[in-house]
């Protein structure tokens, strides 16, 4: 292999060390994650890695505008949960403020429409009650969440800037690559295929006086390579791709696949994905389809794409 | 004044209709705003419009990237909330996602962390009981929402793009100009400087593999200048300045009121926003600052803000 190539594992490695500033948070969550990855490991527990949400990318280095890619991350939070239900330990590398399992439920509530002030009678102080009316199945939901905190099940980890995103990654691959491969990686975060290097971004808010913007955005490196190949070589990896062209999905994942050698891709046009998903291996192409019906009975594409990969997983490691 | 300047209110109002498409739920959210403008100014209460908030600006039309604004919407949903003690009615015109006024105390909670399963006795089922340690003056908050919700004294209304945010702000404008110089505008929001008229943008997502990305973005009308000439000419208007560069900042305050004429600029800088604004007018400068031992107690610089400007205006209706 031509260690010269753009998309090489060394070269982005060292790139990722020189352009991207490497945050603060980063030792401390590969301390929690690695601690997590052997407590699992050693109960046998798969254990699987999802990310979720879009990157920001500031243009300005005291941030004021910042690019950002459209995700909510329902695909990730929904998926964290059902690999929740499939006995697995999750840790949920996630965008700042997106979807949360078990929560997304809830997410376009506000908390003060969810409570009732009941005044007490005579003397005794109101009493705050929650209005059970806009909060559905909120008993099991409950019970889910909090059985899945109470045994440990879920470890949260949080980014916000493209830089986090591929950092934390890189540690999440160093803490879970000595599980093998009983190690998973969902990689549904929607991550941003450019970025301004710190060395060329202007300190102070551009000034919209100085006329039209003109910006120059270089891409950014492919984690995926060194991520295969060197941090977590035995692991199975899924990565995504979000196309609004449909005509070019297939052809783009199964390049995905021949470029970094992982084990799956789950390829998706952003006006059907919640309810068609197509996942590419390198000998199998399956549609995955939720039905009207299956719809309006509150199913979920997720649970179709969960099944089908713990499955591909299960099979992975058997070999 | 030479109307083929950039900035004249003449071609700013004909950019917005040809540049930007005009949103479904403008007509709608007027016609709300008309009312609420129309029942308040009845009972001779002042109306005030806060936006609040970053705009997205989307660079493909098949929306995957968009640009957008560092924006919590802090500044906007906490005067949102003292201009209602203030017994000013308030619409909140805001992004999507960001802040709400009350809400705002406990938007870094999850609904499911304060939410508790207690068992129930025997066949009972289990009840749902709200976590009171977790929510702090919740009684007395809830009693202040649900007040204001009851007179109905907040309306608010939601945006996400740039388009969006440009033309509700027409249709604000349009429905407050009635009140005369009773009504404010306070506007909070972030607003992007630059944009891609919907002519030159890519129909796709842009391909990361045809190399670096080359955006060039069009400067946004701005919209100060028929706010303040045309839609609403005897209101009080105020426009907000967040530079990251101190030095710069009161000059540039003081150039926004000689381009638009409008009655008062907030200037603030990124770093120190939350203890420290500059109020310019045409006469005057004023430095508000919350002490740290403010802080300590729980005072917000925004209750200075507000306590200044309502003055201001109460005597700009009396002149």
């Amino acid at each position: 292999m031509d260690h010269n190539l753009p998309g090489s594992p060394e070269l982005v490695t060292s790139r990722l060390e020189t352009e991207f500033a490497v945050p603060a948070q980063v030792e401390d969550a590969y301390r929690r994650m690695a601690d997590f990855a052997r407590l699992h490991g050693s109960q046998n527990r798969r254990v699987i890695l999802v990310t979720s949400g879009g990157t920001k990318v500031p243009l300005e280095s005291h941030t004021v505008r910042f690019l950002d890619n459209f995700s909510s991350g329902t695909r990730g939070a929904t998926s964290a949960e059902l690999f929740l239900q499939a006995d697995y330990a999750v840790i949920f590398l996630y965008r700042h403020r997106s979807l949360f399992p078990f929560v997304r439920r809830f997410a376009a509530l506000n908390i003060l429409d969810v409570l009732r002030l009941k005044e007490g009678v005579g003397l005794e102080e109101p009493r705050v009650e929650p209005d059970l009316t806009a909060l559905p199945n909120i008993v099991e939901i409950l019970h889910r969440y909090e059985s899945v905190k109470q045994k440990g099940l879920l470890l949260p980890v949080e980014f916000s800037t493209l830089s986090e995103y591929l950092h934390l990654l890189k540690a999440a691959a160093q803490a879970l690559s000595p599980l093998g491969s009983s190690a998973m990686f969902y990689l549904a975060a929607a991550v941003s295929d450019f970025y301004i290097p710190a060395s060329e971004m202007p300190q102070h808010k551009i000034q919209s006086s100085s006329g039209p913007l003109q910006l120059s955005m270089k891409m950014v490196p492919k984690i995926l390579s060194p991520l295969v190949k060197d941090w977590a070589p035995k692991a199975y990896v899924i990565s995504f791709k979000l196309e609004t062209d449909p005509s070019i999905l297939v052809d783009r994942a199964r390049k995905a696949l021949e470029t970094y050698n992982h084990q799956a891709v789950v390829a998706n046009v952003l006006d059907t994905r919640r309810s068609c998903v197509t996942i590419v291996t390198r000998d199998s192409q399956i549609d995955l389809r939720l039905s009207d019906e299956e719809a309006a009975r509150g199913m979920e594409l997720e649970e179709k794409i969960v099944n089908y990969l713990q499955d591909c997983h299960a099979h992975f490691i058997s070999q």
